[in-house]
């Protein structure tokens, strides 16, 4: 037996006795939370090598951000695991049920999923995180986190894993593969035998190597090539608003927008009114013939390929469209199926926008910003799905459970 | 752009248009099912080719029995099309909905998955199948049957699109693949840009096949290693009859059981009587040491691997066990979590098989032979999904759907 498929196998067992377990997952999260406290200096003494040989490896700027922790941090990811020990507990639930005329009674109710690995890059506190959430929903978790990361993420693992030493669970609950080579990840991808579901948490690259190499199921989360459409109805003002706040407050996040549809009839008037709010940070803004036409030369002619880029940065790409039609048809062509916006005051346009357009979250008059666990009313979330399988949009606990079959009979056969 | 990539993308293009439509899709299901009973002839004539072929090339009764249609086989794909046309649409269902703090509303609704590839064997009757349940749930399809039905295949899948024509809808939301070598079933499982679910139908080796080399995603369906447990306290008549039932009934099909686990205390008494029923149909037992002691030497002493064999035939492997937390145990290491039954008058016994036990479904004093959607009320099909992603137990017109968020506004930002 390999390293993993140990891990594999003691995370079934794991999972086994987890699966039954109530309130007592609640007290483990409780403990968990007050050891990351506890431990906050052991934790920022192993961060404190990852930053340092980060930075010697020349990591950016906004990469060792990520990666660095400090009181306030841990704080909140212990007051994160508060939160998760504090929602509602969706094992157990009775999603659907009935008697069938032959007297079966069939309940239909959720359970956990049993084993899920994660894969996540250079964010510690994904570590607590994704750990409190596979718990709560009653999974066993095995974390992969990325080298940078790793001193980190192995002294939160043993806070956790010691924590729950005190707790009615097992701490293999809760395992951190400590090899960080490729080679690691590519077995997890492959243990079909114990692994039941694997997210990876990360960038697009990183993603993209779980989906194309995973032979356990996966749920792709994240990549968000998110549009705002600006329909020859809208309200500029409020267009103008919805735009800066969906590509400036965050733009470094999946549901930031990356390029905006502008109707022909609408587009004298509203683009200089949208570029001077975007003016305001310096977006850099590439546009089609049309859209330099109004706006000047100051404007850099957008390629094919702007439409397709995820920018995640102050980066604005601007299309003039003759219809709707243009703009849905643009939208099927180019979006990741993240989140999708109209900005209209017609109301067959936002019907026709709402059903038409494939995608997670699909919004009228509203900043794509708010898909979100916690804006969507989830308690908190593991990640976006933008797959169809499974589930779809932010992922909340009920998105980490299954669900099996109950029927009772009295001596029914078929 | 290879043929498979063709399809790929003339599939998407359909599923675009296929995803609004409604009372269409019930008046293009009509007409496929009337194009076939029209053309009874020219599908016999291709189905003779293959039963020929077949023969020639020694295919076993069985299989040849699985492929041969006739004039009552056609008229019951018929009248299965016309069943789903008269299924309530799930399409546009609201999931769940709620207006948030800041004036946000939110409703899920169900939409279609988009494109779904089938992958089956020698029943060309799935082909009729798999297409209207695909069709009426609004998802475009790509089939790719077995080489063995390959004539009746193309000859269902023609009709079926011609009857498109005179329809509202695209003729490409059905598609066959009419390569049937290994080549094109691989590139099927990679076709990731137009793919969004694969199914695979049929034996355990295709399925495994499936899930090891598929990047897009797939669920896993139909092997079926299930168990009825004869707790002490069960009454013995009916555990005969549902162990005979569930046995012998339909030995080939993946809800049939394959193990007895009996406890010690009444195995005694049990064992006899069990074993009277299935000696009416010859079924051949293979015992552990005890139950050979108990009825005698011409029970088969089962090794190792008989405990994990799905025989789907008139055999029969027995276990006397000590408690049921042993008959849990053996079935937590043993069981394909497909349909797993414990019959007993005992309620705390009940609660806890009820609880601990993780399959797809789960039973009580109750035949395993019910897990089917039909019997679980839900019209219809495709399979019984034995993974825990998405869909688990029986899968309706719902499991082929996926879900989007609305999200409607007036100008909020974040």
């Amino acid at each position: 037996m390999t390293v993993l498929e140990e891990m594999g196998k003691k995370a079934k067992e794991a999972a086994r006795t987890l699966s039954i377990m109530g309130e007592e997952k609640n007290e483990a999260l409780r403990l968990i939370a007050d050891a990351l406290i506890k431990n906050t200096d052991a934790i920022l003494a192993a961060n404190k090598l990852d930053v340092d040989n980060g930075r010697a490896s020349g990591l950016s700027e906004s990469l060792l951000d990520r990666l660095s922790l400090n009181k306030t941090r841990i704080e909140g990811m212990a007051q994160g695991v508060l939160d998760v020990a504090a929602l509602p507990d969706p094992i157990g639930t009775v999603i659907s049920g009935s008697k069938r005329p032959n007297g079966l009674n069939i309940t239909k109710v959720r359970v956990p999923i049993g084993v899920i690995g994660i894969i996540f890059e250079a964010r510690p506190n994904v570590t607590s995180d994704a750990a409190s959430l596979c718990l709560k929903s009653g999974n066993a978790v095995i974390l992969r986190g990325g080298k940078e990361a790793i001193n980190s993420n192995k002294c939160i693992a043993d806070v956790m894993r010691d924590a729950l030493n005190k707790s009615k669970l097992d701490r293999n609950c809760i395992q951190l593969i400590e090899d960080t080579t490729r080679r690691s990840s590519v077995e997890l991808m492959s243990l079909t035998e114990y692994l039941d579901l694997l997210i990876p948490r990360g960038g697009a690259g990183l993603i993209k190597a779980v989906v194309e190499n995973a032979k356990v199921p996966v749920i792709e989360t994240g990549v968000g090539n998110c549009h705002i459409y600006v329909d020859e109805s809208a309200d500029i003002d409020m267009a103008a608003n919805i735009i800066y706040n969906a590509k400036t407050s965050r733009p470094s996040v999946c549901n930031a927008i990356e390029t905006i549809l502008v109707h022909k009839n609408i587009a004298e008037k509203a683009l200089p009114v949208i570029k001077a709010r975007l003016d305001e940070k310096n977006v850099e803004l590439r546009g089609c013939e049309l859209t330099r036409k109004i706006l000047g030369d100051s404007v850099i002619l957008a390629k094919e390929s702007d439409w397709s880029t995820e920018y995640l940065d102050y980066i604005l790409a601007v299309k003039v469209v003759d219809s709707i039609d243009e703009a849905i048809a643009h939208i099927a062509k180019y979006s990741s199926g993240h989140s999708e916006c109209i900005v209209t005051s017609d109301y067959r346009n936002a019907t026709r926008f709402k059903n038409e357009i494939d995608a997670a979250a699909v919004y009228v008059n509203a900043s794509t910003r708010f898909t979100d666990g916690g804006m969507f009313g989830l308690g908190a979330e593991i990640g976006i799905s933008t797959q169809k399988i499974h589930a779809r949009g932010p992922m909340g606990l009920n998105e980490l459970t299954s669900m099996k079959f109950i029927i009772e009979g009295d001596g029914q056969i078929r």
